[in-house]
């Protein structure tokens, strides 16, 4: 397995890699140039603080007032409630660490963003998946799991739901405003008999990464519900993944918290980092890039969607990606994806590599993962890669078909 | 008190910082223009790997055998062993979610570094402290501290010895190499009734920062035990605190889940930073900037110690630092210095900051923690502010005495 990843001309379309050629290198120069000279060149290769440069704190949350169109703001919005992390992941894991114990449950989308999966598992934290729906979350599905948890006596347990809510990973789909809102209320109603707050962990990674630029508002600008509402989202897809910077939105007292495991993790994240993307946010060099970079992924979503159409059999259906990095690909239920599967070694043969579905879905005793679907990524790839792989996918495909 | 530390015109003596004007921005300019000119540009500021760059590794591992004087290697110098983190603190906190569970016990230098201390602390680990002397640990506190562990049935709990091993954090002692072969050995007697490894933890994290540039080869060196040896450092101190580049060399087993929970936190260390490292290592600059730091510091240190020659009452002890960042004074055992103490509030009216001593041992119900020392930083005040911050300390101790 490890010697055919290796093998060279092997194309992945795996791996949630970003696209290489639009990084913003001349951006970056140029901010760098600025920052190293003068007086306070020195002190953008010092320590930062726990909880994150001051000035970029204040640009995120004016930000997210501003794409919320929420521009008077409200506490949600202060400043003081955002934690500044080394990538939305890092903030991710120490959710885990502040809110979860071993045995408690989170609802995640069925299927969620696998590498999340994995952190929930390595803290003993169990899954149940919600069914989804196009415009995301299925809040009859939510509803009767929330009953179900309760009736069993395991709502105790119960203390988040975890929502990649633009462009999800993996299979693209935003959940709608309006459901965001009902789902916040749903699980409102289930506090009682759980005990303590129920929160819903909003995780915003590819709301930028729309294609046309359209956006709908987070979980926090319901301000009733607002204090249940944690928001992560990052500034490395967006702009560049090699500059790990990603923020979150919490309620107190969990921003305390989550600052001091931030404290023990790091004391806080790589200064240098922040300053540059502080300085990209400022000068909207960031911004004129998220536009670009919108473009670009457009039409490599597009390239991935007209390979898909001409060389997969029609059998096999997808979303076509509104947003985002990845396309999910349904096959007929009796073709299984999963990396002991024929496809999957059939794949590899012809030197093209796909993330199994079956990884994206949580544990859960009392059914079946789904095994017939797969995870394609046009983030890194080429659009010459992306027809090629794409083309020996269906070749994969037909074969095992 | 925060009112107290945010007043304008208060000397720090208590953090970490590094010293401001001596940070490397020409070298780090003239890295980043090469890194960002030409075709790979981009990949710099793309995503890099969990483990870390693969020259940086190699660079690292080729460096540390050259500085323990094991220029043949051997295994435990082998690049597959090293894990770059986001600064060592990080490697410190995976290590703490590998090796410990609750109720486990981890011998520690009696004082120790109060952050790892913290540490152990949020993940309910217990830390028993072990005596110092001047070259180091004191190998008969050692054994009594672990015969004792056996009797009373703790064995079983005890998971390891943490050793900020260079130019120790908080009291500037290096243990010398013999000892820390000799506390290797006795770590080995105590495993058949412990019933599982008993691992060194090295913090050289203050290595480099030698004022002398005399060095001693890590526990690494000693073949024997060398899988028993957790190695961990940084190129953030003797290079540049903005950039957070640690390292640690990890034994297997304890590298792959040190390896997987790090791909959880943030599935590798920011690849820009790693290259400005990288490159810094490899041309030099690195190198060259640590020998102008290791004056820089000296002199800082020099004017510390001459600064309390000069304004302390004779009472208060000091040994003269040899490397690091850190004076450590002895009161007079009747003169509390903890953050409830008169001095401390007194020192705060005289606008200097110190670290309470007792910040600095672990809690231990069999006896009481001293309570009469105090950690002085010379890092990032300047020589002026240094001499006027101990000159106020001096009137704050004396005022109290």
């Amino acid at each position: 397995m490890r010697e055919a990843l290796e093998q060279p001309g092997l194309i992945s379309l795996a791996a949630g890699f970003t696209d290489n050629p639009s990084l913003p290198v001349a951006e970056t120069r140029v901010i760098i140039k600025d920052l190293l000279k003068g007086k306070k060149g020195p002190s953008h290769l010092q320590y930062g603080t726990t909880h994150g440069d001051e000035p970029l704190r204040k640009l995120t949350a004016q930000r997210l007032a501003r794409m919320d169109k929420r521009p008077k703001k409200g506490k949600h919005y202060n400043p003081d409630r955002v934690l500044i992390t080394h990538g939305s992941q890092q903030l991710l894991y120490i959710l885990n660490e502040i809110l979860f114990d071993p045995g408690d449950i989170v609802l995640v989308e069925d299927p969620s963003y696998f590498v999340y999966l994995g952190i929930m598992q390595s803290h003993g934290v169990h899954g149940k998946g919600i069914r989804m729906e196009p415009d995301g979350l299925d809040l009859a599905s939510l509803e009767t799991t929330l009953e179900k948890l309760k009736k069993s006596g395991q709502l105790t347990r119960l203390k988040a739901l975890y929502l990649v809510s633009y462009h999800s990973n993996p299979t693209g789909t935003t959940t709608c405003a309006a459901k965001k809102e009902a789902a916040l209320k749903i699980l409102k109603k289930y506090e009682k008999a759980a005990g303590h707050p129920l929160y819903l962990i909003e995780d915003a990674a590819y709301r930028e990464l729309s294609f046309s630029g359209e956006d709908t508002p987070s979980a926090l600008s319901f301000h009733s519900a607002a204090n249940r509402v944690i928001y992560t989202s990052t500034y490395s897809k967006p702009f560049a993944t090699g500059l790990r910077v990603g923020y979150g939105f919490l309620p107190e007292p969990l921003f305390t918290a989550a600052a001091r495991v931030k404290g023990n993790h790091d004391f806080g994240t790589a200064n240098f980092l922040q300053q540059i993307l502080s300085s990209a946010v400022a000068n909207e060099s960031y911004e004129k890039h998220v536009q670009k970079l919108r473009k670009r992924y457009a039409s490599k979503a597009h390239a991935m969607t007209r390979a898909c159409k001409k060389h997969f059999p029609e059998k096999i259906k997808w979303e076509i990606p509104e947003g985002g990095l990845y396309l999910w690909a349904n096959l007929p239920t009796k073709v299984k994806t999963d990396m002991r599967s024929k496809l999957f070694a059939e794949s590899l043969k012809q030197k093209v590599l796909y993330v199994p579905g079956n990884l994206c879905y949580c544990d859960d005793s009392t059914r079946r993962k789904p095994n017939h679907q797969m995870r394609l990524s046009y983030g890194s790839a080429s659009i010459k890669d992306i027809e090629e792989g794409i083309t020996r996918l269906g070749r994969a495909i037909k074969k095992v078909m």
